[in-house]
């Protein structure tokens, strides 16, 4: 083993993967139940798949070549074939049924939260290793499952504890998008990238994208995204379709879906598709409306999403409020999850489009949403820590030992101090672990048959001074001696006590 | 894409990983919390670390090579680093500890669930993909730590619901097998190699350790292993010592902790680190029988372990009962977790030794035990599934929709039937998805301003036979009319209807 100074191995984690302490994973999974409490009132159960696939079930084939898309982790199976890590929490749903086709219900409502990988450079805020928790009906093709995820979307919000106003769920279709293109007549081995580059309108603003679209694009630090090559026409009719957030009056929203409706017909003009696309949307604005989500659900064209594979309505749910960027500018705070109609991903393994729609929540995103806007699901009281026994002689261990069985027994958290150090520095560790009462049994204490229980909580409060004679008065004793007999009494009494 | 028969994608996981459905999702989900509840109880707090860790920080690189381990998965960072999937919970917790050292109380107590990953060959049983739900003490060196352990395996056992006295805590030191070693002579650079031998009793009984400490081992295939090549007396010495299930008479394990720890002094013979071991073991003793713990926990020389980086203590969660196994004989069941001290892991990162000790339970192999046991845990009631608004107009959808969410919002599970099907086939998705009730509106109800509820469990009940005249007069309708305005009250009172 080298542990010479120079080889001593670093204790360091690969960048974009990180820990997870007691309290982030306690607030985590409290943000979780209100989610998973809303998906499973509307029906859905839950799946769990593995964080292992084969690389071609989750379509991460370079185009072309035998080799894995640099974005996923991928490894050799003992017999050569590609394995990787998943990617997002559709593909393996997808895989799931198509295997179990014939023995699932249909529509298959399903819900699934969990870690996903991407082999990409990660920055402030991006990492590669996040969660997702996702819900998807497979087997409807009807655009009331659509409507239904968006409605979803916005009790979910609210179940967490963003308030109506804050949020917005927008929806577009990808069919409206095919159709304008076809209009302006991008021809369909475009289409993919001219998404791609739209769909970064939130960080480029307007300027940005049309050069995207057009020849090109160097940003800050010199390097060149080569541009799609449209025309200026082309370019123009496809901003003046979706907008950018920069130029907030420039965009084929109106004022309320039948506006939009109406600018989106406009829009596809002659296209079969893109007709089709907008007659969708209608359908869902009217079932969103007789629901009574109107408020919270819009059509709005600016809304592309950058995975491939969707074929119809398209999703998003934004966060309005501002909260200040790294620049202390105030920002709207933006996506915390998105999603939509995939109706050939299934179909990949069954020779028949499979109808599908869906959506994510990116779990940490819409964690940090709830710090900016202080939910008490994430600042909500940190339970307080164990009962500490602490050791004042070694020779006792076994006694002090029995104690924190005794509590335990009687269900209070407790523990004996394990390591070496003495009366002081027991007290500062059972200070660190929040602890609410320590028990402390020397040798006097052990001949009058007696424990000593100190109250961490009132003498931190008393050490801080006691500001008025009512206070004064109220003081309950910080440390006190019960006999040996009484004390799991005495502790579950002291823990019952309600804090001043 | 690819959708052509020959060429279409086959659906599929690699061999050794598996999804898991709601059921098993929920029961896990439920023997997880009862785990969680005991670690709490004796002050220990969550921790979780990534699925990814550098190969070198997991000490899971080949010896004296450049490249990972052949047994965990792996693959290559962008700046040519290796990285792999964490293969136990041990090792990233050596590295966490070791990264905020300073920061952390200690002793510092964690717990963690989580999924490992192992390329190796799965076979029945055996998969690449699996959970382990870990406790550690990183700062502690008193046995009393290591003992505190043990009892809290024991609580961990019956909180899941397995009883007194079919399981056992066996306590051993690897200290001790290391005295054992050094009094038969066996040199330093042979003893993990003899220990792994050991550890294969379970399967290989008596007579296939002996062979493999010796000459070697041809199994039922013919591949043949290569022995460790112990002398005859070393290798008596070695067996006499530990024993093997298919000879019980013969071992160290004497009748009470007392006689078996006389025997392991006698085995250690002169060796300093052996009587250390015993002294420990004797410690460990003394604190669990002050504990009341003595009928669960005992010294037994048995346990090995085949980890290398155990320095001390060792323990393994038994369970006695026993089981058909694939042949139909009963036998018993065996492990489901262990552990012991590993006080070098942390100290690969500090040049100096960290004392820790800690244990894992293996989550699949205990809930396989529950099954076994029929514990009220697995076998617990599945929660009904969702009501099902049946769509008889598809014109009225958006009418559906809004009984669903009005329901939703009352608090109750519910849904919109959203496939194409008819009436028939709604029915049967209704009774495969486990619906209570369903809700029916057709033409003549809406002009009557109506709902029908029907009862699906009542409706089975009917339909498998009266029994008797007393049934005949306690039945309740399995169908009926309501007022529309009465919906969501009159579904609560059905639901609320205590079952037949």
């Amino acid at each position: 083993m080298k542990t010479d100074k120079q080889n001593r191995l670093k204790p360091r984690l690969p960048r974009g993967f990180a820990d997870r302490d007691a309290a982030e994973i306690a607030a985590t999974e409290r943000m979780l139940a209100k989610i998973r409490e809303v998906y499973e009132r509307y029906g859905f159960e839950p799946l769990e798949t593995p964080f292992v696939e084969y690389t071609d079930a989750l379509g991460k084939f370079l185009p072309d070549q035998d080799r894995p898309n640099e974005g996923v982790f991928s490894f050799k199976d003992e017999d050569e074939q590609w394995l990787s890590l998943r990617y997002d929490l559709t593909a393996p749903l997808a895989r799931h049924v198509a295997e179990h086709f014939d023995a699932l219900p249909k529509p298959f409502r399903s819900y699934r939260a969990g870690f996903v990988f991407r082999n990409e450079k990660p920055g402030p805020g991006r990492f590669r290793q996040f969660m997702q928790f996702d819900a998807d009906t497979v087997g409807a093709s009807s655009p009331a499952a659509d409507a239904e995820m968006c409605m979803m979307m916005a009790d979910v919000m609210e179940a967490v504890g963003i308030k109506r106003g804050d949020y917005v769920i927008k929806v577009n279709s990808r069919k409206v998008l095919d159709g304008v293109m076809e209009a302006a007549e991008i021809p369909p081995e475009k289409r993919v990238a001219v998404l791609r580059s739209i769909d970064k309108a939130d960080r480029l603003g307007l300027d940005g994208v049309t050069r995207l679209l057009g020849e090109g694009r160097k940003d800050e630090s010199g390097d060149y995204t080569k541009g799609v090559g449209l025309t200026r026409v082309q370019i123009n009719s496809l901003v003046n379709f979706t907008g950018a957030p920069d130029v907030p009056h420039m965009s084929s929203r109106g004022i309320g879906d039948a506006a939009t409706i109406a600018n989106i017909e406009d829009a596809v003009r002659s296209s079969i598709l893109g007709k089709e696309g907008a007659c969708e949307l209608q359908q869902i604005s009217s079932l969103v409306d007789a629901a009574n989500y109107a408020d919270r659900v819009r059509i709005d064209p600016s809304v592309v999403r950058g995975l491939e594979y969707y074929t119809g309505p398209v999703f998003e749910a934004e966060l309005t409020f501002k909260v200040p960027n790294e620049k202390g500018q105030p920002v709207v705070f933006g996506s915390v999850g998105g999603g939509g109609r995939y109706d050939g991903l299934v179909g990949r393994f069954r020779g028949e489009d499979v109808p599908a729609t869906g959506f994510s929540i990116g779990v940490s995103r819409l964690f940090s949403a709830l710090k900016a806007v202080k939910s008490p699901i994430v600042t909500g009281a940190h339970e307080h820590g164990p009962v500490v026994v602490l050791v004042l002689d070694r020779e006792r261990v076994a006694d002090y030992q029995r104690m924190a069985s005794l509590l335990r027994e009687a269900g209070v958290k407790a523990e004996m101090y394990l390591g070496n150090a003495g009366m002081k520095a027991q007290m500062k560790y059972a200070d660190k672990r929040g602890a609410p009462l320590v028990i402390i049994q020397g040798g006097d204490e052990k001949a009058k048959g007696e424990v000593q229980i100190k109250d961490l909580v009132e003498g931190a409060r008393q050490a801080s001074g006691i500001a008025s004679h009512e206070d004064y008065k109220a003081a309950r004793p910080a440390q006190f001696a019960v006999p040996e007999a009484k004390l799991v009494e005495a502790v579950k009494e002291a823990l019952a006590r309600p804090p001043r």
